[in-house]
């Protein structure tokens, strides 16, 4: 019986995400690198080893920690932080470890505190402007290589993207076109220095075009991580349908204010978060679906998160929604953005009832 | 040495907002009954124990069995989840435990399932609009008061009332008078009702209204929680200055963009959480602050959190910021909604380097 906000993980649904994702890579011979940062759950990677996968992405070094456990190839997402060399030693010994830079500093830094070997990916900025170096940049990108080549602890991988402007695609075929033209900055850059590093490794891959696309030709690897759960968001850009979505958060009914067709729930923003979005409706934070059992609906047409507070949730509902509603009852939420809400949740209840544990950074 | 994002407390500004927040509720012959959402520590609410403060206010019931341990007296904030019934009866054979309702059905449930006494607040809208019974409905506010009087376990306690449409405002004055209209709604009520129940307490208090205002005739106690830290938020409400703000999130730098005047840090909206407010540079997400040693020094200007991801944290820096950063180097952010971050990052480090925990519902 659930008597709080609860993270609810459908896992028929969930499962079916990961063998879908698996399936298409193995088609496009690409190799699965699921990024983690999604569920951050050791059980729910064993599904994934279920499929076939044996290399991750994370996107912190203490993530990299806790599934260190069970992986044993494991890429850190993220410009690497030279303060927590420490962990990066411990992890070098222990797993095949692969991180991210884009600066001669970093490089200078890890020279000098490494007592392990890494793998080094640089980091390209395709498009996304959030981190990375201008691909145009050969000059800066071949004194990297050049750098990395000749240091005693570090082997240069490959050139590593992340088109995350997929994000703000709203179909399809806007999907395919930002992709094609990322993908172009990759194997055009390959093209570049394949003559050299004739085993240099390509990675790539958001949840949109992952989800999206079928041409990934010239990429080794691919890195999605919230198609796991998907969530609203991913169904507004047009990486999946409302029927995927794998988590949604249930909620206590407290007050019922019928005068504004308003329902108020215990659930706020230390549950959902504050990520939110712009539909037909105005700005949302989540929306409602039908629940029977063990069984998920559809959506609730007119219901939807207006506002949140720490704790509130304020639920704009329909009609029809307002009669049969009773204080006491559970609603469930479809989160606008999965990852900020399972972080911040951290753990997960099965609709069959089961608890599933994820990683506490309080404990790492 | 900080090596990750790390909420730090600058304890002296914090113990200087509570006494200052005591010295005014004594002032003003007010009880203090400090929310404790903000910082939600048994730790920090000891200093408030030093200024005298002996009766507390939290958001969840979860967070009151944690208080309960050092704490005898607690109100929830919260419209009652009648689905913790299990809990409150907990609460009540341990505490002087008071509970808000705001509809009959509410309290037939409680009726049905209480075993242990408790103190009952009706919540009264007072023009926030979230929650709350319209005060002008005395006819279902004189039900609920005869149902709560006529009950076995239920203590009618008074009016309890959220000013939350404070922080709308933009300047003092606009605070002052925002408040003088919610508080003559609460005394209005409490004239209706003194007749029969003459020691019905007035409860109310948000952090601008009992930051800013010096009338509060008819009102018995006060409620504010954000002051113990305050924000950018409150700031710019016009509630606090931001010598006052009282934690900032420290980020290691990890990428340094010069063409764009951005520098990348660890530190993400898993950390900051995703609230953000609009100022004269847009939407941003936190404020750095200059720090040597242990001292915090003033606003660094034109450098702002412009967007989050995950775990990454964009900032804009100024020409002479950008001058001097370096990978490696620490950044220290003033965040936007400090009772958001603090709940995130479930940990403080004080300024002098000592540890304070707080609640984790996991655990709970």
């Amino acid at each position: 019986m659930i008597r709080k906000p609860t993270l609810v993980l459908n896992e028929d649904r969930c499962r079916k995400n990961i063998t879908a994702m698996a399936a298409k890579a193995k088609r496009s011979g690409l190799q699965l690198r699921p990024h983690f940062k999604t569920h951050q759950s050791l059980e729910i990677g064993r599904w994934f080893k279920e499929e076939g996968i044996e290399k991750i992405t994370v996107s912190s070094l203490e993530m990299a920690r806790y599934f260190s456990e069970e992986w044993d190839d494991i890429t850190v997402a993220f410009p690497v932080n030279v303060l927590e060399y420490a962990t990066i030693n411990e992890l070098a010994d222990k797993i095949n470890l692969n991180l991210l830079v884009e600066s001669l500093d970093s490089l200078t830094h890890l020279n000098r505190l490494l007592t392990g070997d890494i793998n080094l990916y640089i980091k390209i900025n395709i498009g996304n402007n959030r981190t990375g170096i201008d691909p145009k940049d050969h000059s800066l990108i071949t004194r990297i290589v050049e750098e990395i080549v000749s240091s005693k602890h570090l082997i240069f991988a490959g050139f590593l993207g992340h088109a995350g402007q997929t994000y703000s695609c709203r179909s399809k075929i806007e999907i395919v076109e930002t992709h094609a033209k990322a993908i172009g900055i990759m194997t055009s850059l390959r093209d570049v220095f394949k003559k050299d590093f004739p085993n240099l490794k390509i990675s790539y891959g958001d949840t949109p075009s992952s989800s999206v696309c079928d041409d990934f030709a010239g990429i080794d690897e691919l890195r999605p991580g919230n198609f796991v759960f998907y969530d609203l968001m991913q169904e507004q850009i047009g990486a999946c349908n409302s029927e995927q979505i794998a988590v949604a958060l249930a909620c206590p009914v407290v007050a019922i204010h019928s005068a504004r067709n308003e329902i108020i729930v215990y659930g706020g923003g230390i549950h959902l978060s504050k990520d939110s979005m712009h539909d037909r409706e105005g700005r949302i934070f989540g929306r409602l679906i039908e629940t029977n059992d063990q069984a998920w609906g559809e959506i609730i047409p007119k219901c939807f998160v207006k506002t949140l507070s720490q704790e509130h949730g304020i639920i704009s509902v329909s009609d029809s929604l307002l009669k049969r509603i009773k204080i006491g009852d559970l609603i469930y939420i479809l989160p606008v953005h999965s990852c900020m809400t399972a972080n911040l949740m951290k753990e997960y209840l099965t609709t069959t009832g089961r608890k599933i544990e994820m990683f506490n950074p309080l404990s790492a």
